[in-house]
């Protein structure tokens, strides 16, 4: 404001005047000179100053476990669309599951003073929620629930009818020794999609549990799940991943022992991330609609932000099977 | 405060200068009860009034083209966990490379009163520029330069010597039809890359400019020209992606159409990064060490900040010939 109150030859409060829109004493010379001199010299008000007396910032956070995880990348930037597009900014927080983390975040965050948070929980992360409630942020759940607050708003999605889907479709192939590898029971959506993969192999009285493995949704969880089969198991027909990125470890293992995939072994994967179709073969997969629920969780925050009324607590998106090259 | 002045029976002015720490005035049993009740109820300081007199609000913002583009979410990762350790937040913006996406942004964050920004330029990014300038926001530049604004705080890779380590190495591999696919120009790195190609095949005297194509910088720019490649040219020995997602779409086409890689052609790709090592065979590739690349990025934003003295302004990386299984 002083650059442009000397150029213009007038005082920073007359400047100041002018653009906070407080200018009925000023003459319309002196206005159009600070509006064009505003411009020129690339000026851009002060929004913080705003956001002390509404309490209101336009910011959001975004507390997720990794962003370099495909996944989140995908629902961070499907965040980072709406938020944009409805004028918010978004703060970027990666959490890697740890709890202590995911608390220093959320004060950190509070002390930002922003105006809501979307939250994809490490594990068991109640007290990251009851400091959000306690200080009366505003936040969205999304993916994963956190018990005790199955009440909160959040957008989940029907883990378990995936992975059922995913086994009706094996069984339908002539697969009854379908081994699951499980993620890491702290992680609520692993033990939802283990719960369908019980449910629908007791469906068919094909469920053993010797046939459960257990592994890090990642690479290497993917890798090391899939030797401890080759070494336990005799034949394997079938396996279902319940993430991508442990079904793309696996296959590497499979590949590299000299495995035709899906002549030899059937390949399942979930998720349905971005990379699944560069491999080759593709990997067939549960598709979660990730872009969409990125997308929604930041509407709904948003909604709840500007008091808007909301139908729905929660939001659940379905499934959807998707065939490729693996099985 | 108003709650914890409610429970502990004083005014709030009582608990705001307890919190605030202007409490010589008060008694010692008072503070002890206002900063337990504090903790109990979660309180947690508002950083923006601080914000406002200080100047600083502890949060830079990244500009980069897309968080799903594996190299960008290593980067905006490394650049996250710098800036988190220094106890400073990360606004994030994607911009897909387009400019007018990137003013938009950049005036977005100065209004928000960020500390700084760390920018990995679109394309002619000079009005980006010119406004960071104008308004006095450091900002440290990674990976791309922007013509004009070649002695600004960089990032950068030694992108020219890096093609020029593939080049030697196919060669001395025997490969003299080497295929390079080009990026888009207006990327400067793409722009260096080529320039090391052309000097290495010069060296060589193999240079051949009917040996050169163009993609984008990802899977289908990938695919797209190694189908160019393959209609246009009749016996390829090896082929230089200029980026690793291009390179990956290359191999997705030739697995597809029966090569075998790297016994019937050679690949090579650059940048290294996560995905590569994941695929069958693993991609040969010249690495750039991002993680570190984004750390330094962050480290030297946050030094500019702070007006420490800084010894470099520009920081180049060297990169590293990865040898894998596809060449």
């Amino acid at each position: 404001m002083l650059d442009i109150a000397k150029k213009a030859g007038v005082s920073k409060a007359t400047v100041s005047m002018v653009l906070n829109k407080r200018d009925q004493s000023i003459s319309e010379e002196t206005k159009k000179k600070i509006l064009k001199l505003a411009e020129e010299l690339n000026y851009i008000p002060n929004s913080l100053a705003r956001g002390l007396s509404t309490k209101k910032t336009g910011t959001i956070g975004i507390i997720l476990p990794d962003i370099t995880n495909p996944f989140f990348s995908s629902i961070a930037r499907a965040i980072e669309d709406a938020a944009n597009s409805l004028e918010y900014n978004v703060i970027l927080c990666n959490t890697d599951n740890e709890i202590d983390k995911e608390v220093d975040y959320i004060k950190l965050l509070i002390s930002k003073i922003v105006d809501g948070v979307i939250f994809i929980a490490g594990g068991e992360s109640s007290s990251s929620v009851k400091i959000l409630k306690s200080n009366n942020i505003p936040f969205v759940l999304v993916d994963r629930y956190i018990d005790n607050y199955k009440d909160e708003h959040g957008v989940y999605l029907l883990n378990e009818e995936g992975v059922i889907k995913g086994i009706d479709y094996l069984y339908k192939k002539g697969n009854e020794k379908i081994v699951f590898v499980k993620g890491h029971e702290n992680i609520t959506v692993s033990n939802e999609r283990l719960k369908g993969y019980k449910y629908a192999m007791n469906k068919y009285g094909i469920y053993d549990e010797n046939l459960i493995f257990k592994g890090n949704f990642n690479i290497e969880g993917g890798i090391k799940a899939t030797e401890a089969i080759l070494s336990k198991l005799d034949k394997v027909e079938a396996i279902f991943y319940s993430n991508d990125m442990m079904a793309l470890g696996g296959m590497k293992v499979l590949l590299r022992k000299g495995f035709r995939i899906p002549e030899d072994i059937r390949i399942m994967g979930f998720d349905n991330i971005d990379i699944c179709g560069i491999f080759e073969p593709e990997l067939t997969t549960i598709g979660q609609p990730i872009y969409k629920m990125g997308k929604e969780a930041c509407k709904l925050l948003i909604n709840i932000i500007n008091e808007v009324d909301i139908k729905d607590k929660e939001i659940y998106f379905e499934t959807e099977l998707i065939i490729r090259g693996t099985a």
